[in-house]
């Protein structure tokens, strides 16, 4: 019998959720099998769980290669909301390089790691490639509040991008040293530190009302 | 009767290469039909030119959509190359700069300027940040070769994406600022020089020998 927090009732572990038993069986089974050779069925089967309860979770075969990325970049939009009412804009630093030493280094997007037992290069890089963009439209609504710019002028979309490139550099990097790598955080510090002083200089810049 | 440089014999307008004719036909049917709502049958029809012809020139219908940047990402390809044999790490500024200032400015890629009636919002970003991606790597090459460093370093994968975010946002904020905007070449200048000189002095400190 479980309680509703989901819980087993008395002693014992904590329940495993659905989410995180779909994410096992498909890291599991991507491996094996590589992504191409893998089936949302099969997931499910191994999982345990409906295909409506797969569909609550994710929306997409792809999702399942980057979810912690993915729950890396709802942290960072929750944090960036939250800096932006009262944050400077080195703030989004500080928020860059908290989200990065508090991610679990035990879960490694496979996507970053297994690129060539998964097959499917290019639909890994698309699918990617869009959470890096999802990532820069995070930076440019906090950036574009920072300067009361639009989110679409050429600085703040230039700093969001090259931040969002920089992270994504700093992530991959790190994946791909290795077991006995570094923590993450010294690989997104040393990576953001390359551009954010530039970025800080325009943002002055434009502060003290020089045009960009 | 044709020459085999393409030219119509004798005199008059040289002929239009089936190229041509397929980007001006996907270009009017893009916007008379939506993208989604045009098939490569009616492109090759328009264009009077076979199917066969199209997959010459064309992988997929979304090559449509970035013909003028697939182009400039050849060129930059190709200047990259021929800096790299002697120049220093600043040719690579000179590049993108001189890449802006060759473009022609008639031919605004449609996908920049036309998302919200061409449709397929989803399929326009993800084959445009595959290009994105593709000249980060083409930049990543260059600037391996200026530190002598594994072009998946930390150093210069940061360097690449954030050159190739930085670029990006100036064609961008460029394309939408519509009929009236100034050149290409002054925003790719605004936006690169936020991050370059950053990138300039990380590799400089790298070249004196300390640890990155």
């Amino acid at each position: 019998m479980q309680t509703s927090a989901g819980q087993t009732a008395g002693v014992g572990r904590p329940k495993v959720s659905s989410r995180q038993l779909i994410e096992d069986a498909a890291a599991e089974l991507f491996i094996e099998n590589t992504y191409v050779g893998t089936t949302i069925d099969q997931i499910t089967t191994r999982a345990g769980v409906s295909r409506a309860t797969f569909f609550n979770y994710f929306g997409a075969k792809s999702d399942l290669l980057w979810f912690e990325v993915d729950r890396a970049n709802d942290s960072l939009r929750a944090a960036c909301a939250a800096a932006s009412a009262t944050g400077s804009l080195e703030s989004i630093r500080d928020v860059i390089l908290e989200l990065a030493a508090g991610f679990d280094e035990r879960r490694v997007p496979l996507a970053l790691t297994q690129t060539e037992v998964m097959g499917a290069a290019d639909e890994i890089v698309q699918s990617g490639l869009v959470r890096i963009a999802t990532q820069a439209s995070v930076f440019a609504d906090f950036l574009s509040a920072r300067g009361a710019r639009h989110r679409d002028d050429l600085l703040v979309r230039t700093a969001a991008n090259a931040l969002a490139g920089a992270v994504a550099a700093a992530w991959i990097t790190w994946a791909r040293d290795g077991i006995g790598r570094s923590p993450l955080e010294g690989y997104v510090a040393e990576s953001v530190d390359v551009i954010f002083p530039g970025i800080r200089a325009a943002f002055e810049s434009v502060a003290r009302g020089n045009t960009f």
